[in-house]
């Protein structure tokens, strides 16, 4: 019994989900990742108590989403909020930043290629909470798996940072400002080229009649596959990985009337043949 | 009743399950595209009457995952089957058929860049079946949704084929050899590009000290997302859709030191750029 009740005990200061739950959280900025951010945190039980964005229109969508205020000037900005997450425009971070009265509340951006050093000089306690995902508004989102990747100006702001970011996904991980940097660029290749590869495709599809769901099943299976191996380059296949020449040049002369097409065709099966190698 | 013994007739005639089962498949070729057709094919009900690969090692695994019996000498394929499934590499397939003794069986390829005239001259009756899909031999594999892409010499031929196709997909199509090379070479950009992309994204992830399962959810959504759009080209997000060259130069700066993925990230980024245009 009483080690039942030490471990329960100990379970609440572990997680002081109370604590956590009290956190009252502004959302500065209404785009993709406040959108779905806010809503992850709401529905675990935050308080979100306001939403700014300087756009009417995006500040009264995502204030209606949560049924909460909304504001479209920074002097309206409340002040007794314990967290404020910043997700607007990289560029947008840094002239925000120096606008808000904010004394000694804990701000956080959530850009993958913006350092944590925005902050410095201008608040006390600051940190990064950068969800490594691709969020479209349209799209419901699940956070359990996502990773957050937290950063904060001291041990007391990232231990705070790492509760609230537990209580969303399970996979927290610390990064610094130049790893950050290094995996959003790594997002950039394996996100946003792939989904541009995955646009050529349906473009050179369709030149024989086909739509872009013929590649469906292609797509999920080699996606799949790169995962589940933990080691894409193991299961890379096609000509430029068998080094079948033959083939290649046939391709070479398919993109033809497509210079650029032809291009980025030549470029990547050296790429892969040198990997190969 | 009349009407119902109608349907089930028409129905018969129309799939004509017994005679296609009735249909004796000879495997020539041992791969990654044999293994999983031949076990589709024979878990449908189909009898492979035999596997013939020039190498034993390949043609006895196959022949005993299958428990049929297995040739290594072109002379010894058994002349009796009605089909022949051609699945060898794609420059193997030519010399093969000017060995092939097989009167007026129905002879098919299962190459996605070797047009079907290869075997115009040599045999009364062939064909192509080509499935767009990407196998290994580890993973196992669902015909189900895997479009089955088919062409024949004759109507008769091509009506045979798109029976025996549809007992084991639900998405076969008729592509002319100039359609299917087209389509093969979709397959290159969605499918071995893609995972090239995946393995930069993983040696850049390492550079920051993460694993590859770091970017599993990215990865996964980003294909979910552009499958479920139908147009990739409308999911495209990143800092080359939305013009951010700060952004850009950073990750450039970031790479000074791999030449090669620099060249690649502006190549793509340009790319993007001008699609987004």
């Amino acid at each position: 019994m009483a080690s039942l009740l030490y471990s329960r005990l100990r379970s609440r200061v572990f997680c002081a989900p109370e604590r956590i739950i009290n956190v009252k959280i502004v959302f500065i900025g209404a785009g993709n990742v406040a959108v779905h951010l806010s809503q992850a945190l709401q529905n675990t039980g935050f308080e979100i108590a306001q939403v700014y964005s300087r756009t009417e229109t995006s500040a009264r969508g995502l204030a209606n989403l949560l049924q909460v205020p909304y504001a479209t000037s920074i002097s309206r900005i409340i002040s007794d909020a314990s967290l404020y997450i910043i997700s607007v425009s990289d560029d947008a971070i840094e002239p925000l930043t120096g606008s808000l009265e904010l004394a000694d509340r804990l701000v956080v951006h959530t850009a993958g290629s913006v350092p944590m050093d925005v902050f410095a000089g201008k608040l006390d306690n600051y940190g990064v909470l950068y969800p490594l995902q691709t969020f479209s508004k349209s799209s419901p989102v699940d956070f359990t798996g996502i990773p957050m990747l937290i950063e904060a100006n001291t041990p007391g702001n990232l231990q705070r940072l790492r509760m609230i970011a537990e209580t969303i996904s399970q996979k927290v991980y610390c990064a610094s400002s130049a790893e950050r940097m290094q995996l959003h660029l790594a997002a950039v290749f394996g996100c946003n080229f792939v989904n541009h590869f995955y646009h050529l495709s349906a473009q050179i599809a369709q030149q024989a009649g086909f739509n872009f769901d013929v590649l469906s099943p292609l797509i999920l299976e080699t996606a799949r596959k790169a995962i589940a191996s933990g080691n894409p380059q193991q299961m890379q296949t096609g000509p430029a990985a068998r080094g079948d020449r033959n083939v290649m040049d046939k391709h070479m002369e398919l993109l033809a009337a497509h210079p650029e097409w032809r291009t980025i065709y030549a470029m990547l099966s050296e790429s892969i043949g040198k990997t190969k190698k």
